[in-house]
């Protein structure tokens, strides 16, 4: 039985979204190929019609559609107990959902705060002002205006992810000697404002910025199959 | 080979070091009994003494002397690997570092600015001097300066907490169907505000107070064992 993914895909064939990188991300170690279906980002109508929900990526194999990436973690998990572990065990599983609530929570509206004023700009022309009208709406506010106080969220971020450099300087990656799902969850964040932004502000010389550039080496190169943000929209 | 572990006491008998309290729970995990040796808040002497540093927990098994309490759980994990898992397995270790680690940058800090002008009272009446002066040179102000402007550290409490929220109303601990040592660090940083201030901030009706008030009860009532705050304080 084939699996089908749906993956929301911007400007030139760009791929910012943190939650599709994911789950990418544990298809390859699972070892697991996809068909992969692109939907724009704007193309809502799609997605809920797939779905019943607007959320994006979502997994469909056989009558099951599964959405939402933490429930595709876990399905590709249980469905593939013999690949290589997402999780290492119960208690892995239990903590990743706590890293994936706090890159949820505490984590994703930092790199907002950053990223969502260049943001729209790797979004295909098309799908910008439906992009930027339903941001501003959420925010209250204009782009520019959300994310105008660079400084401000620049230390923010340092101080938000301090926790997340002094376990890099003791250990390669989150899972320990290995990389796993809880690492590829807060990669897609990274990969998000990589990808996203025009400004790469995880400092080199930083364990963040090793472990960053090593996972996106990582299965043949995968965090760099796409185009970067500026690559041609100067 | 019998265990020695030396703890820091304070008033009457109060045992309000978040440090102590996640080994003390990871020793009840793994059904190992040491022997516990008291020493005062102020006892910087007696604890340079034994390890060169001024830090406890400390622990003692034979010749080795064990600081730092995550080096502390890992000698458990190690030493008695088959009883109860205190990470279940690599990777739940590696994802434990990083929230023993957010443990300390993160939510220590918020911790603090919510009890620690209450926190010298739960010591005994002659370390309060000596805990005031060097925490005020470390704040660079007075307790009650550090303190002052309550509604916002509870403000940031509950956004810190967010993520341990979302994940507790999702699963029953952080360790998943069990707790696991991830679980007793976060707790201790809750047996820290609770022991260490009169004011009980986690709300009633949480899944982190239902969370909290289950481990307290945990292992016999290890967490209820010793006086709260204001037992004979007031």
């Amino acid at each position: 039985m084939s699996l089908v993914m749906d993956e929301r895909v911007g400007h030139d064939g760009r791929r910012p979204s943190p939650f599709s990188w994911r789950i990418r991300y544990a298809l390859a170690r699972k070892g697991v190929s996809v068909e992969f279906r692109l939907v724009r980002f704007a193309d809502v109508e799609t997605i809920r019609a797939l779905s019943g929900q607007h959320m994006v990526p979502i997994l469909c194999g056989g009558d099951r559609v599964i959405h939402d990436s933490w429930n595709i973690a876990c399905y590709l998990e249980d469905r593939f107990p013999n690949r290589p572990s997402l999780f290492g065990g119960e208690a892995g599983r239990g903590l990743t959902r706590l890293v994936n609530n706090w890159a949820a929570e505490t984590f994703g509206p930092v790199v907002r705060r950053l990223i969502s004023a260049d943001f729209v700009l790797c979004l295909a022309p098309e799908d910008r002002e439906y992009c930027r009208r339903s941001r501003e709406a959420a925010f209250g506010c204009t782009l520019e205006e959300y994310c105008a106080d660079r400084p401000r969220w620049l230390a923010k971020f340092g101080v938000v992810t301090a926790p997340l450099e002094a376990t890099l300087t003791e250990q390669p990656y989150f899972g320990g000697a290995t990389a796993t799902y809880a690492d590829y969850v807060l990669f897609s964040m990274f990969q998000y404002a990589r990808l996203g932004c025009s400004d790469d502000f995880v400092a080199e010389g930083t364990a963040l910025r090793r472990w960053r550039d090593e996972l996106a080496r990582a299965f043949d190169g995968l965090g760099n199959r796409f185009p970067e943000h500026s690559a041609s929209l100067a």
